[in-house]
């Protein structure tokens, strides 16, 4: 059995795009639909009360476009709203947090882990919670780090200042020996390369955006939700506000395919009635 | 004549702040209720039509309030949203960007200025044409800054990486030399002390924030608008989105007094009725 409908991923703006490359890369003959709640990026800096609402809008929005399952590609959003998600939604849904635990703990050997994400994400627990909930014995430094993005954004991706910022964010964990470091949000993969110059080769790194494909292609193989075999698959990509420059730094980054980019507005659910 | 109602503030967040230690310090007697929109913060790197929508839905919130009038504490809604609610609004507004530009007009020897804000505030073009409108043959050196934002609120104000960001946007200024710098953004007077070390003596600083509070008291004095003489003003805060710990930082680089922080859900019109 198979089904041709697309896959719905959404992020609150375009970091989320590391996770549909992922996808791409790993289910080709799949289709996408991305969103992208550029009105409101960023959700990491939020209230849990706040991105668990904004998360229910852009999953009411994929639900729009018949998607056959719901990946949340943003951690801040993985973190505090899919546990509601997915008793409330109609079609299966899957974040990046537990795919990404599942990995680090399978790959610390002295049970050390390092979890980096925004202030949201850090500030719930959920990697913790995930990581505990696969082994109660691994201690867990967990850390925020709100220039990260900024960064990313700025395309300051190989750059002595970077560098420097990734040093003291990143130094105080590697004193306290972990092994293992997960890449605690979507964007922080365009930074891979410049974090694993600075931990050298002493800390392996856990990447959720490859991560959460393997986990979409588990579940889409569980439920029989495979695209049939000979479709071309593609990717559509909708903002809730215009792209700026961040689209153009990602689509070279990542050298993805994104045709033309929709707009389309957030709209409260009495008002869209 | 006097008016004993509140003067209504609004911001894309907690930045405005220091446009209201300004006008505190000024207008003792004025009563302010400030509105910040931490849950769509920041407004900086939007598109135009998203910031006017925003915009509009905050001016709706503070006339709720019954305000005698209205200061937009951002530069970025300034930027885009200004000329609008000018036209629309039943009370008297005004924003950070002409009472700046005349200040830097006013102050310029050479006629070079230099123009730091989001990337929103720098692409609208808004200080040019302010600063051109008073002498056109001022010539103008504009930035976007964005990652100014995120190291305050990281609290890194007095830091050696923040020192190197500001050489990284600042000197390609210095070296158009600039005699004045225009901080397009309600956030940067908290770097104030830091980015007058990197210009030394060279260049004079104009804060929007102080600009700003005179502009106010000047509109109130034309109108008749002033607080009765013996009122003891005050500060009520609301804010969109739970407050954060940026929230505490400004408070201490501020030292304002801030009561109970109200929390105002963002509704659309249509839902609002």
């Amino acid at each position: 059995m198979s089904d041709p409908r697309p896959i719905g991923v959404f992020d609150s703006g375009i970091g989320g795009l590391t996770v549909v490359k992922a996808v791409r890369d790993l289910l080709p003959n799949e289709k996408i639909f991305y969103l992208g709640d550029t009105a409101r990026v960023p959700y990491g800096g939020k209230s849990a009360t706040t991105v668990q609402r904004y998360s229910l809008e852009m999953t009411e929005m994929l639900l729009g476009e018949d998607v056959k399952a719901i990946v949340i590609a943003c951690n801040s959003a993985s973190a505090v709203a899919l546990p509601d998600l997915k008793k409330t939604l109609s079609v299966p849904v899957i974040g990046v947090i537990l795919p990404g635990a599942k990995s680090a703990a399978a790959m610390t050997r002295n049970r050390r882990i390092g979890v980096i994400g925004t202030l949201a994400t850090i500030k719930s627990g959920a990697y913790e919670r995930a990581i505990h909930s696969l082994d109660s014995k691994i201690d867990i430094v967990a850390r925020p780090c709100p220039l990260l993005v900024p960064l990313i954004e700025e395309g300051w991706l190989d750059d002595e200042l970077t560098d420097r910022v990734i040093a003291r964010y990143l130094g105080p964990m590697v004193r306290e020996e972990i092994d293992t470091l997960v890449l605690g949000c979507t964007h922080y993969p365009l930074l891979a390369d410049v974090i694993a110059r600075f931990l050298k080769e002493k800390v392996k790194l856990v990447d959720s955006a490859r991560n959460c494909a393997t986990a979409l292609q588990d579940l889409l193989d569980r439920q029989s939700f495979r695209a049939p075999a000979g479709s071309s698959g593609g990717l559509q990509v909708a903002l809730t506000d215009a792209p700026d420059h961040f689209l153009r730094v990602a689509r070279e980054a990542l050298q993805l395919e994104i045709g033309e980019v929709q707009l389309r507005e957030v709209l409260h659910p009495a008002r869209a009635l």
